[in-house]
C-alpha cells in the first residue's frame, strides 16, 4: 500500500522553514504500514497544489496534505482540493460554532477571515480538530484516499493520530530494526559488517544514517514473517559492533546514557559554557532524567566561573578560559558542588566571533570527571556556531559514555 | 528561472531524519534568485531517483540533489545519474589521493568501499569536496543544470556556496522583506492589516509564518524595481504592528533580545528549572551573547534548588517546586547570585510523566525579576515534552521582552 506526502507552503519553497510535518507524517504512515513512495512540497499556488496532488495520486492510493489550510490569503489548499476534486465550497456550521467558542475563551468577536475559513469543500468529510480552528479534511473516492490536515504540528499530528486513524485502512506488513551507535563514522562501521551485509535477502534492507557522533543501522524487512530474521541479523550486527552500540530499536542517545546513570544509581551535573546549557537540554530531553540529573552551571561570563565554580582568576588568566585546566576545574568543581557521581564540563569558540590566531573558532574543550578521575579532550571543529554547539554537546555526552563504560578513547 | 531539489534517502521517506538540507538549498537559491517550484523526496532506489529527477527537470532549469553519494550499498544517486544521462563511470584519481590522504590522518587504510567511492558518471564535472570524501557532481546539457551534492549538511554546504556557486547563471530578480512579530496569533494579526493586504499589487505576495508565540510576515515581490515599494509596504505594516514587531530583515528572535539588552548596557541571568538549559541556549544562539549573558543556574533537582539559588525547604514543602512563590524566589534569587540587570526563571511539567490531577503535565510557571519587580505568568500547554519545553523556553523571552519594554500582558 502506497502513500504520498504534499507539504504546502511558500516558506518551505523559499527554504525560511524547516519541513518537520513531512517527516512526522511519514513516520506515522510507516508504522501503520503504508510505504511512503513519493513526498512533493509545492507553493502557496493553486495550480501548483492540484500539479502536486496529481503527481502524489500517480503512485500513492494515500495522499496526506499539509499546509494552506488557515485563514490568510496565502492559504489556497481548500481551493485547489475543490478544483482537483471538481466541487464547490458549503458553509460548515460546526466549525463555525468552534471559531465562536475559541474567541470567546480570548474575549474577541470572529472577523470575516474566520467566517471564510467555515467553508468546506462540499465532497469532503470534515474531520474537527480539537487544538485549533482550522478542521482535517478526508476524501474517499474510488479507492483511493486523500487527507488534508494544518500545517501547525501539534494540531497535524493530534488530527492524524487520533482523528483520521481510524479512517483508513491498514498497510502492509513492515518491520524495522535499528541498531544505533556512537563515536566511528559510517565507513568505519560498514567495513566492520561487510560480510554480513553480502548475504541480505533481497528483500531486506540496511541503511546507515550518520549524524553528529552517531551512525544508525536501520534494517528494513518487507512482507509478513520477517521478525525470526530480522532479530537474527539484527543481533549479528549488534555483536559484532559491540560496545560502540549504545541502543537497539526506538531509544535515544540521552535515553541510553539515563539508563547507564539509572542503572548505577549513579547522579550527573553539568557545567557549561559555550554549550550554554545544550548538553543540560540533551540530558533532559528524556523523561524521567530528573531520576539522575541533579542541575548545571552555566558560567558563560568570566566573572560568574570565578563566582559560580570557584575557578581562581590565575588560572582564567593563565591559560585562558578555553583551555584543558579550566575545563577539567570546572568539571571537578561542579562535581564536587553538586555532589553528583559524574560531571562534564564545556568552554570553547563556537564562533563565528572570538577566535584568535592561537585558538581559533570551534577551538572548544570538553571534560569528564568521575569515581576514577578527570578526562579532557580538544575538539576542534569547522561548523556554524549552531552546529559547533550541538555537536560539542553530544562529543561531551559520547566521552561521559566512554569514561562510565571505561572504554578508552 | 526556476529551480527544483530532490532529496533523496529512505530515511526521509519513513520520517526518521528531518530534511533541514532542502530547507537550506531553497533558502539558497531563493537569494540567488532562482525560484523553487517544486521539491521532491524519493527514496534509496535508481528507478525512483531517476524518476525524481525528471519530474524535477519538467518545471525547472536547474536540479540541486542532496543525498546517497557515500560509500555504502544504500548509496545509488551516481547509477540513477548514469542512467539519467545515459553514461558510464569513470575512475577518478584525484577522489581517490583525497581518500588516500583522509585516512591517512586516522591511520587507516582505504577499504574496497572506499574505492568503489571514486569512479564518477563520465559526463558529470568533479566538485572537490574538502570536507568529506564524497565530491560533488556538475551537470550541464542543453542549458539545463544538474547538482548533486551529498547528504551530510555541512559538506553540502560547503560545496553549493563555495565550490558550485560560480559554475551556474545567476538568476532573476526577487526582493524579500520580514516582519517579524511576537506575542500574538496570525489571525489577530491579518485582522490588523486588512486593508493594507487588500492593496497588494499582484507581482507581491503576503505571507504568514506562525511559530510558537511568533508570526513572521514575509512580503516577496518578483521582478525588477522592487524595492521601493516593499520599503515602503513594509513600513507601512511595521508601523501599524507597533510594539508586537520585535524585528525586521534576517534578525532572530534571541538576536533582537540581545540587542535590546546590549543597547541598554544590561545584562541577563538564567534559572531553569523544566526548561533545564534552552532558555540559556536560545539566548546564546545570538553570536555575541557574551556581551551581556552572564550566565545560569540550573537547579533540577529538589535539592540544587535549596544549595544552588537558596530556596527554602518550608517554600518548596508548602507551594511545591512548581508554582508560582518558587519561580519567583528561584528569578529574585538568580538575579542578585549572578548581579544582573535581568533574570528568567521556569518551573513546571514537561511530561509526559510527573503531573498529577492538581499539577497536569504541561502546569508550568515562568517568571522575569529587573529592576521594577517581578512578573510571573502560568503556562498550560498540551504539547509533548520537547514542544512544551521549547515554548517555555520562548514564552520566557516573550516575558522578557515585555518586561524590558514596559509592555503590559
Amino acid at each position: 500500500m502506497k502513500a504520498a506526502v504534499l507539504t504546502i507552503g511558500d516558506e518551505l519553497m523559499i527554504g525560511q522553514v524547516v519541513d518537520s510535518n513531512s517527516t512526522w507524517i511519514a513516520s506515522w504512515l510507516d508504522k501503520n504500514g503504508w510505504k511512503v513512495t513519493r513526498k512533493i512540497g509545492v507553493r502557496d499556488d493553486v495550480a501548483h497544489i492540484v500539479e502536486g496532488i496529481t503527481l502524489c495520486h500517480e503512485v500513492a492510493d494515500l495522499v496526506i496534505t499539509t499546509g494552506g489550510l488557515g485563514p490568510t490569503k496565502d492559504d489556497l489548499t481548500k481551493e485547489a482540493l475543490c478544483e482537483y476534486f471538481e466541487c464547490g465550497k458549503v458553509w460548515h456550521e460546526e466549525t463555525w460554532q468552534r471559531v465562536v467558542k475559541i474567541m470567546e475563551r480570548f474575549n474577541r468577536a470572529p472577523s470575516e477571515l474566520h467566517k471564510q475559513q467555515c467553508y468546506m469543500p462540499e465532497l469532503a468529510q470534515v474531520i474537527p480538530n480539537d487544538q485549533g480552528s482550522a478542521p482535517g479534511l478526508f476524501f474517499h473516492q474510488d479507492d483511493k484516499y486523500l487527507i488534508s490536515v494544518p500545517g501547525v504540528p501539534h494540531e497535524m499530528r493530534h488530527l492524524l493520530s487520533e482523528k483520521i486513524n481510524h479512517l483508513i485502512p491498514a498497510g502492509d506488513a513492515v518491520e524495522h530494526r535499528f541498531i544505533r551507535t556512537c563515536g566511528e563514522g559510517e565507513t568505519f562501521i560498514a567495513d566492520m559488517i561487510t560480510d554480513i551485509e553480502a548475504t541480505l535477502p533481497s528483500n531486506i534492507k540496511l541503511a546507515y544514517l550518520p549524524s553528529f557522533s552517531q551512525v544508525t543501522l536501520r534494517l528494513t524487512g518487507y512482507g509478513p514473517d520477517q521478525k525470526a530474521i530480522m532479530d537474527t541479523l539484527s543481533e549479528q550486527i549488534n555483536s559484532r559492533l559491540g560496545n560502540l552500540v549504545y541502543g537497539l530499536g526506538n531509544i535515544t542517545f540521552s535515553q541510553a546514557i539515563g539508563e547507564l546513570l539509572r542503572k548505577n544509581n549513579h547522579t550527573i551535573g553539568v557545567a557549561e559554557s559555550c554549550t550554554a546549557g545544550y548538553i543540560s537540554h540533551l540530558i533532559t530531553t528524556a523523561s524521567g532524567s530528573s531520576d539522575y540529573f541533579i542541575g548545571a552551571v552555566i558560567p558563560y561570563a568570566y566573572r560568574a566561573k570565578t563566582s559560580e565554580l570557584e575557578i581562581s582568576e590565575q588560572t582564567l588568566l593563565k591559560y585562558g578560559a578555553v583551555s584543558q585546566e579550566v575545563v577539567t576545574q570546572m568539571a571537578e568543581n561542579v562535581r564536587q558542588k553538586l555532589d553528583v557521581t559524574w560531571s562534564l564540563a564545556s568552554s570553547g569558540i563556537a564562533g563565528p566571533t572570538g577566535g584568535t590566531q592561537e585558538k581559533p573558532v570551534g577551538t572548544i574543550w570538553i571534560a569528564c570527571s568521575g569515581p576514577d578521575g578527570t578526562k579532557s579532550k580538544l575538539l576542534r571543529l569547522t561548523r556554524d556556531r549552531i552546529s559547533n554547539i550541538e555537536y560539542t554537546a553530544i562529543a561531551a555526552l559520547v566521552l561521559l559514555r566512554k569514561c562510565m563504560l571505561g572504554i578508552e578513547e
